[in-house]
């Protein structure tokens, strides 16, 4: 935890927040054995980085005065489209995604999905949440990554995708067949929102890569090897970063 | 498991090589379903690929004649040197590492590493190469990273380290601090062996850096968000991975 993070709705009026026996109020005591005066790095969720001085500390209950950075952090520039993995795979794709910076994920549903995952108790219960925050206090970052879930292929890619390319400078696919290779696909310097799409273990079919095409995402290839989904959404974003800093 | 993995030794002078009760054994039977004249992906472990044609099958036992290709895939041209981590991230690092694909992976103390780890049985055992080998199978590649365990930090940065620079194109040093971005300290096209060295959580400390500078490793920056080290390991080899696809 590099940074503790805080609801808007908790900070009171006189500039005070205060955890009572929850995982940050455990924190501070226990693996960093923070005592009055010590200072500690927040962040409010979707708000900006800041401070916090602690004013009184007990096993039970901690009391920090707060100060805040005038702006937020900035949206990360990627969102992401991800055929729904098994929860256990999520946990640690969301966790891993949230510390790299995403701003929005599409979990939805491909040929190669197992149905049973969009039961998962992770999903149903919005227990996913935790592990986004995770990554967070991890990277140091505020920005909550948006979660939605899309059960069904055709009303997501015919109904919701088209309302969401345009704000898009890059659509991309990722496909094991595709001709190209990323930098191609998204040529350096990259600027502007990038939409990225990665399909299940096994890939997508050729009528979703079709439907895909339809809504002008641009196939590419990662190479001959064969990655786990959580390998590639890592390895991907971090390309993708790259391509940015190229000058 | 995308391909199934043989030792040299177990290859039969005429040609067949057999599993009896063991995981391939089961993955034929209870993953795949095989059936006599069905066809799987081998590999040789550090050989070449090859495909294996069932000749009979049981729960207990499967007998397969392997043909082979000419030559073994080529060697990863990335090694690691990578701060020991606790085990259980370990693990991770190594499958998620060999299947992006690594030569040499040297794992190393370092001031911020908790020295009860070089006692962890998956490294007393070698316990590790289990980790590695189904980084393999996943990638579809047969060449098993060397790894090798160095308890104390002077003797392998002074007397091991100036033995092996010499080989590289690029001695990196991943280091949160640093001025330069990877792109600049390894421009690209890339090409060449690149020796990648990565810290503990918390980063390397100052004399630790001196030390690798003296040996000619360039300290860049990842950037501002402060990520695990399984984390950043993917996200690295998939950096230096696109610097060599641009042209």
């Amino acid at each position: 935890m590099n940074l503790i993070l805080v609801d808007p709705g908790e900070l009171r009026p006189d500039g005070t927040v205060v955890f009572r026996g929850d995982r940050r109020c455990r924190h501070l005591n226990q693996v960093l054995g923070s005592r009055p005066g010590d200072t500690v790095r927040l962040g409010q969720v979707n708000g900006p980085l800041g401070t916090g001085r602690l004013l009184a500390i007990s096993p039970e209950e901690a009391v920090l005065a707060a100060t805040w950075q005038p702006d937020p952090p900035a949206l990360p520039p990627v969102d992401l489209i991800l055929a729904l993995p098994r929860p256990i795979m999520l946990q640690r794709i969301l966790a891993q995604a949230a510390a790299q910076g995403v701003g929005r994920i599409y979990l939805i549903n491909a040929n190669r999905v197992e149905k049973s995952f969009f039961q998962a108790t992770l999903l149903r219960e919005e227990a996913f949440v935790e592990h986004l925050r995770h990554g967070l206090e991890q990277a140091v970052d505020t920005r909550l990554p948006e979660v939605t879930v899309h059960p069904r292929f055709r009303p997501f890619v015919e109904d919701v995708l088209p309302g969401l390319t345009p704000v898009y400078a890059h659509l991309l696919l990722a496909h094991p067949g595709a001709a190209e290779w990323l930098p191609a696909a998204a040529p350096p310097p990259l600027s502007g929102r990038v939409l990225l799409a990665l399909g299940p273990e096994g890939g997508w079919v050729d009528f979703e890569v079709d439907k895909f095409r339809e809504q002008k995402l641009r196939p590419f290839s990662m190479g001959t090897r064969i990655l786990r989904l959580e390998t590639a959404v890592v390895a991907l974003l971090a390309q993708l970063d790259l391509l940015r800093q190229w000058r």
